[in-house]
């Protein structure tokens, strides 16, 4: 079992509107409403390849219920912590015909400290057996920064590795952890260290391998950077790599890098060797990339794609 | 009792966004949900006027129970039939920074012949003893165009007064029923009749009154148009009245739209002569168009602008 954890899932609201008025009443051509959140994408993807996943999290309120029965009709097991606060919701407006979305993410519920403690005693009960444990997102108010190295810290006492996508003070927090994985974009690495990383060349290798090993001198075993278009760069003790895709990535980057993620996760639980890993990681990155929502693909897109990606290896920075 | 029917209620969430990145990530600083659709602004309205009233309609899935709860937080009595559809939401992005607002209306559920009975059952059964009838807003998908002429039948039957709040189709196949008023505003009677009868000098007296007595000679007992900051136009068979509000009439207009309904049903309901209740209904209006949201209104308010309402009796046109 891959254990996937959201402190922070959402119900996401799809509204197609093909000419957005500002000012004014619009009527969607179709909407969407399904559960959100980068984990709940990552467990999406990880339960479309045929690998067994329990989401775990914290959930509250009518939007909570929302949450859970929609995970439900996917057919993904989930044993969420039941919280007093009321679970966010995201609003996308996708206006088709301008090619334009507008993200409104409203902040999370209140999260107290004996929510998030029995949180904790459940988590630690799953943990032992599981394959991977991925921790993926934003915390909700009340839920302290360096909870990520806290759940990384109790996964390696029961042998667990974790795959960690967070930004910001969740991000630098979480290192002391020992996460196996640590997985920020490009644009996350920037925030981290306060240097540019990319120009009209593309990015800077140098430059993002320096901060990975920032990362992994903080804690972090491996250090992978999607890099959008230009896939990813990992960092790891056993070497350094490139993975490309070939030709330019379009599409849905957030679905994307949930995506990357969920491909190195179920490289760790299976055993695949690094390259393996980022061959499949990029390989579902880029065909999620080109699916129309966050957590899904097509499966010949990902079949076909894997003989396609480069993987180059690199030499150190 | 007041009965308040609302067949097509929502879930109405509104996001407030200082300066709205319309192909961007955007952080709203204040989230507010709260049931909407027409009818149930009506009941809160009634609520806080202290009139005893019970909410009924359909309502279905987990935003159906939002809009249940939420209700009773409010303590508004109600009692929807539930249907297998999911109640459908309305989503405001309002920019405090530019004074805009953005509407996205979701359609709503569709709604099955055997569901649309039990409901006319429960109706059927909550009518006798009545002190008047609302109907409000639109019809959801499967309700047939002429319900409210049923609805409106029944209620005339049971010796309830009924007053109506529709446009349209669901306005011009309602008339046959009889209702003791109608409440259309200008643009709603321009697009019903196919004539404009607004321009810069103000409403066109004379093709309003005209277009009342059309309806009423298919059917309605008396038209109250609404005007916006010129107030309402009654046309009744007891004479003729323009009842205006002091000075300029400003904010939420549909929250204006749905207090007047409330005033002229607390006025039936109540047995006030005709001048009295459009002062109740111009002062309910203007006060709760000062509002921060639809349904609510400042006491104060309403008791100050009851003394500043001019009627006017007028000439037929």
């Amino acid at each position: 079992v891959i254990l996937v954890v959201t402190l922070n899932p959402a119900l996401d609201v799809t509204h197609h509107v093909p000419r957005v008025d500002w000012s004014g009443v619009n009527r969607p051509v179709a909407v969407r409403a399904r559960p959100g959140g980068k984990g709940l994408n990552v467990a999406r993807t990880l339960h479309a390849l045929g690998a067994e996943v329990l989401a775990v999290g914290l959930a509250g309120g009518i939007t909570g219920a929302a949450v859970r029965s929609g995970l439900s009709e996917a057919g993904v097991p989930a044993a969420f912590t039941d919280i007093a606060g009321e679970t966010r919701r995201t609003f996308a407006v996708v206006d088709d015909h301008r090619g334009r979305t507008a993200l409104f993410n409203e902040p999370g519920p209140p999260v107290s400290a004996a929510e998030y403690q029995r949180f904790l005693a459940s988590y630690a009960e799953a943990l032992p057996g599981c394959a991977a444990v991925v921790l993926s997102g934003s915390l909700p108010p009340g839920v302290a920064q360096d909870s990520y190295a806290e759940l990384t810290g109790l996964a390696a006492a029961a042998s667990v590795p974790a795959v960690l996508d967070a930004e910001g003070e969740a991000l630098l927090r979480a290192a002391p952890g020992r996460p196996a994985i640590v997985k920020p974009n490009l644009a996350e690495l920037e925030r981290c260290t306060g240097r540019p990383m990319s120009g009209p060349a593309g990015f800077d290798r140098a430059a993002v391998i320096g901060a990975a090993r920032e990362l992994m001198a903080a804690g972090a075993q491996s250090v992978v950077v999607s890099l959008g278009a230009d896939g990813l760069l990992a960092v790891t003790g056993d070497g350094l790599w490139h993975a490309a895709p070939p030709g330019e990535a379009q599409g849905n980057p957030t679905g994307a890098g949930d995506a990357v993620v969920a491909g190195l996760a179920h490289g760790l639980a299976l055993g695949r060797c690094w390259q393996e890993r980022l061959r499949h990681a990029v390989a579902l990155g880029t065909a999620s990339a080109a699916a129309p929502a966050a957590g899904e693909f097509r499966h010949a897109d990902y079949r076909r794609l894997l003989g396609d990606v480069r993987i180059a290896p690199g030499e150190a920075g």
